[in-house]
Formats: structure tokens, sequence, C-alpha cells
């Protein structure tokens, strides 16, 4: 079998526990944050919503050091830390969260919230309200009467947590990929609360391509035939098609050198693929393990509703110009050199158009071949201290 | 050189009169070659493979003018001219094919053959063998007992034809995405017969990076409920998954401009996707139509099948070094700038392995924007003058 730390989408975090000291550990814990009656964007009301989050520091007296880190389309409030000291792993970005780190936490307060519709529903630490949730209403999963909801409900979510913690406004928000793009509509959705967005490996706009790639990740669970228009909960899941599509997102978050580095131009092992089409080549074997491994936690209605919820990023507003001349933050944009998900061109229009609308911004790539994970793997220290100068100035 | 024996063919037979003539109008005739009894390169004896093909200009006295044309992944023999003078339009190539153009059918005779498992089956036009066929020995189709054929099993179907034709050597193979492959099989398999290649759009080697990607085009049809394991001809096809994968490839063989321009950033009509899942944005609405049009004219199996005969371009030989070092060619090697499925640095790296090996090599990029399609459509004509000239040294 494989081994989904040492393959699959969270590469990263086999690479940080290697990397680090097990001694000094930050222990964190994860909490429940619950929202008795929530209304989407959509205008649908939702009682009981309920979500995870996760803190590291000391809020100060007058809760200025607040950092909220929105987390990748993967992943989970877990950005740092452990939840206990026999962990294999920390939180996805613990290389750059923590004591004395580029995001200083023995300065700064740094939260992150379970998104809504999250991933991660079966992996015993995630906490969220989606599809697979129990409508109190029924007392049923609500299936596909789970409202549509934005990356702008995860924003709206966040904000319930930041009211209730007493912040007015927020030192900054940075967040990787999805992360990002929550970062960058808080900075448009709520100007004064916002004095500093980091988008790390993101885009100033969901561009028709990009929505058009999101919408194949979702095609292989739409055609599964457990999938019943997303109402197979109580059922059997439509895992298949769910390992297909975390296979596609595995792929498109990295770059050439890791598909050929672990397929070695070989075919799997006992098997040739020119007999017959149910044997495989390497690569193909281990995006098929790294993909059902993932899939073992993961519920594909979720993934379907981050599909759309990415899809709509910014949508409420008529164009690029008019979000971003909202905003009043001051930006660091951080893309991913060899990025095939969110080319850096992406960031860099983002970039050109807040300085020609006055902003200040900060732009700089993060070198390397690995593809979009470079912005949460050990590529991206290269841009820690620029990240921890941009926090303190 | 390879004994004929070892290239699986016993008795090859042209059912159709060989006429070199071609009106001054470029109409084209398409002909059905069968060959009686055929064995693929994994040893599976075939009874009866047919495959059209298609031919312009005239083939001179010593048979030294001919250039074959190998068909990209969706397309088949039909490279330029028309079938009729009322057609729509004419073959993909007719800009670069027929008297005068940059390959000038006054000058040589240009031919090309429908691929085995063709993706077109049902357009009328195609004539192909594959899991859709029927199968002589049992009266019903293939399906899964149709043997995995490879770019070389495409390779050794033409030798065939142009043994037929008694032509003993090739002044050029030309082809784009998977005829470029097919021209530099061509190259490797066949040194003594294949003076010149010109591979437009591909690569030189089929990477696991790609062969993942290939692997997830067909992952929608292998989810699909009707896919059975490639065995529901004569019952319901997989069109769910079928549309799903034209989509897919689709998009991959464009670039952003082409779905932003597409797209508008808009819903479509009607619709609002902010409101439910089933409802789309315009870029989305128009990959739906496109895969679904292109998908009532093809097969799920020999999609599958395509995928996999792809996947194993080249892989009868150790290493790129050792099948190139086989190669006599001269070689014009054209990469677009844009193309994300075989980027421009996958064909550098064949020019450069051949500049290595001392061959003859040229190399240059089409401008665009456009993706892996600028290879086939206006601006592959940026390169016309160039294709001519390397066509007449």
């Amino acid at each position: 079998m494989f081994s989904l730390r040492a393959l699959g989408l969270v590469a990263a975090l086999a690479v940080v526990a290697i990397s680090q000291t097990v001694s000094a550990q930050a222990i964190v814990e994860k909490r429940t944050f619950e929202i008795a009656n929530h209304t989407t964007r959509n205008g649908t009301a939702l009682a009981g919503v309920k979500v995870g989050w996760q803190s590291m520091g000391t809020l100060n007296a007058d809760r200025s050091n607040a950092i909220l880190v929105p987390h990748f389309f993967s992943a989970n409030s877990h950005f740092a830390g452990r939840y206990a000291a026999t962990d294999a792993a920390p939180g996805y970005w613990d290389m750059l969260i923590g004591p004395g780190k580029a995001i200083d936490t023995d300065r700064f307060y740094v939260f992150s919230v379970d998104s809504l519709v999250n991933l991660n529903t079966g992996d015993g630490r995630t906490v969220t309200t989606g599809p697979a949730s129990i409508d109190p209403k029924t007392g049923r999963p609500y299936g596909n009467t789970f409202p549509v909801v934005s990356i702008r409900d995860f924003v709206e979510v966040q904000k319930a947590v930041v009211d209730s913690l007493g912040i007015r406004r927020l030192h900054a928000v940075v967040g990787a990929s999805m992360g990002a793009l929550q970062a960058l509509e808080w900075a448009v959705s709520y100007p004064d609360m916002v004095a500093r967005a980091v988008p790390v490996i993101g885009t100033g706009a969901m561009d028709d391509f990009t929505r058009a790639w999101l919408n194949l990740w979702a095609a292989p669970i739409l055609t599964d035939p457990n999938w019943k228009d997303g109402n197979y909960h109580g059922g059997p899941a439509p895992e298949r098609g769910l390992t297909e599509a975390l296979k596609f997102i595995t792929l498109h978050a990295r770059a050439a050198p890791w598909a050929n580095t672990l397929g070695a131009n070989k075919a799997a092992q006992g098997q040739d693929p020119a007999k017959a089409l149910t044997q495989k080549f390497q690569i193909e074997a281990i995006l098929d393990g790294a993909g059902a491994a993932r899939g073992r936690i993961s519920d594909a209605a979720h993934l379907v509703y981050l599909v759309r919820a990415n899809q709509l990023f910014l949508s409420e507003y008529d164009s690029m110009e008019t979000a971003y001349a909202r905003a009043t933050a001051r930006f660091l944009i951080l893309p991913a050199a060899s990025d095939i998900l969110f080319p850096p061109a992406m960031s860099k229009a983002l970039a050109d158009l807040l300085q020609r609308q006055g902003r200040t911004v900060e732009y700089a790539e993060i070198p390397g071949t690995g593809g979009h994970v470079d912005g949460i793997t050990a590529p991206v220290l290269q841009v820690a201290d620029r990240i921890k100068a941009f926090l303190e100035r």
C-alpha cells in the first residue's frame, strides 16, 4: 500500500516532520465554534452551523495582534503545531508559523477556522457543516439540499469567529491557494478589518479557464453511479469518482519532475500496460493509491461543493477592478514559479492592478520546480523572511 | 531492420483501386485499406483489420515523393481537401497542404491513414478497427477483448499501406500532436524509410506526468455506470463519461485566453451558479455542449484505447537515447509556445538530444496564445515557410 504522507496531497507534512526537531513542539487544541442561525450569501437559513478552529499565541490586550490563516482546498484549520506530541506530523505550515518563526506566535495570535463543506469529513479532526452533515430540521444528511456556498461564505463564518473574539481589525490574513482567495475576499469584503493580506499561490480572480478545470475536477464524481445527484449519504458513496477527483487535484498541484521521479518511466510492479488496459504504469498505480487513501477520509459531495465555492471567488463584484478598489490593505503576493494551477501570471495581474489602484504591494515568486504545492512545502521557506519583514512593517 | 514476420504483417490487401489523381479543386476520396491477418505488437492476431486512408498529389515514377501525415488524437486521415464541394470545412491542415502550399501536392504525394481505435467511429467518414468493431470470430463487438495497441501499432498499419504503394522511403513524415509521436516512432522504427521527420506540437518522449494526465482523461469514462469494463457495445454507451473526457481534452488542448473569451466571466444564460450546483457558468455550459456534440460521433472505448496507445509511445525502447540513436532522418521540430499539454520544453529536450547524437535538427516555436491547438489552427501558418524550405532541402 501507499503511504498517504509520502505520496499524496500532504507530502509537505512528511517533509516537515523530517526536517524539524521533535523537541519544542507546539501543542494545539481543536475547538468547535457554533452559529445557532446562519444565513448563507444566497439567502439560505442554516441552523446549528458548526466549524472547528485552532489558535496559537496570545491575543494582546487591544486585540490588535491577530493573524487569520484560512486554509487551502484539501486542508483544515490545522496550520501548525500538533494535537498531541505523538502526532506523526504537525500542521501544514508548521515551518512558517510558531514561536520565533516567520509568523511568530510569540508576537502574534494566529488562528484558523475549518471551512464550510470541508473536504476532510472523515479524518476525525475536522469539524464542518456541509451536505454530509445532519440537517437538524430533518434529522437526515443535507445531501443536495445543502445550499451552494462561496469563498465569501467562508469569510462570513470566519467573521463570526473574529467578532466573537472581539477582534476589530486583523493584523493580517495569510493563506495558501484557496486560503489566498479567502485572504483577498476578506480584504475586499471588510477593508477596515484587514491591515495586511498575504495571498500565497493564489490568484486575484477566478478566470473561466480555471473555472473549467475545477468543473473537470468534479466530473468523475458526477459520473459515478453512486453519486445520485449528491444524495448518497447513508448509502454507498461515489468512492471511485472521489478517488479519480483526488488523483486529478494531486496531479494539478504538482509539476512534471514530481510525477517523473515517482513514476520512473516504469510499469507498476508485475504489470505490463502493453498487455491489457487494466495493467498500469507505476505513476498510475501511485496516483490510484494516493487518491484512494485520501478518499477514505474525504467526502465526495463536499469536494463538489468546494469546487463551486472556488468558482464563485469574488463573484459578488462586477469586475476585478470594482472589487479591489474597495481594499485598503497592504499586499504581499507570493506565487510559486512552477505553478500550473494558478500560474504566476495570475498573481502578477493582481499586483499590477493593485499598483495601478495606488495600493502598497509587494510581489515575489517562490523559486522551485514542484508546482503549486511549493507554497506549502519546503520551497516556501525561501520567502519566509519576506513574510516576516512584511508582517513587522 | 525488421523482417516482415517481425512486423506482424502476414498479408496486406488494398481493397480499393489506388488512384493518384486529384482534382484541381482538392476533392479527396476516402478509401479503405484491409489487412487480412494482422498481429499487434503485443502478439494478438486480428483478422480483417480495416482502416480508411486519403491521398493528394501524384506518386512519381520512382515513388520517392511521398509524405505521410499521421493524424492527431481526435482526427482521422482527412488532412486537407474536401470529400465534396459542398463540405462545410476541409481537412484540418488544409492551410498547409495542397497545390502550391507549404506541403505542395503539385510536387508531393501526400497521404494519411485512419488510426486503429480511431475516436470518430460515428462521423460516417472514418474507417477504423477497435473495440467498437465487429470481431469476425464472434460476430459481436470486440469490446475489451480488443488488444491494447500502441503508437507503434499505428505505424505498423501505415507501413502496410506504404508497402502496398511500393514506397521504399518516405520523403517525410509530418504530423501534429499524436501525429508527431507517430512521425518520431516511424523515424526510430524504420530509419532507412524516413528521410525527414516533422513533429509539430509533439514530444520526444512520453513522460510520467503526461501519462498521468492521459489517465485522467479516461477517468470519467471508467467511472460511468455504462462503461461495464469496456463491454457496453450493443447496450447504452457511457455517454456522460465520454462527454466529460472530451471536455477535458478540449480544455487541455487550449489555453486561458480561449476559455476566458468564451466564458466572458458570466453565468450560463438564465442560470445562477450561486443558487444551485446544477446551474452553470457559461464556460461550463459551452464545454458541456462541445463535449456532448463531439461525443455523439465518438466511441468511449476507442478513447480509452487511444489514451493507452499514447502512453505507450516509444515504450519498446529502454530509453529515449536508445530510441533516437536508431534514427537517421533530418528533423524539424515545431512546438507551440503556449502549449500546456506538450510544453515546448519537451520538444526542446528532443532537439537537444538529437543534436548531441549528431543529427541534423531544426527547432522553432509557433508563436501564439492558443495552446496546443496552435499547431493545427491559423498560428501554424507562421512556420509554413520553414516547413516548405525543410521539405525542399
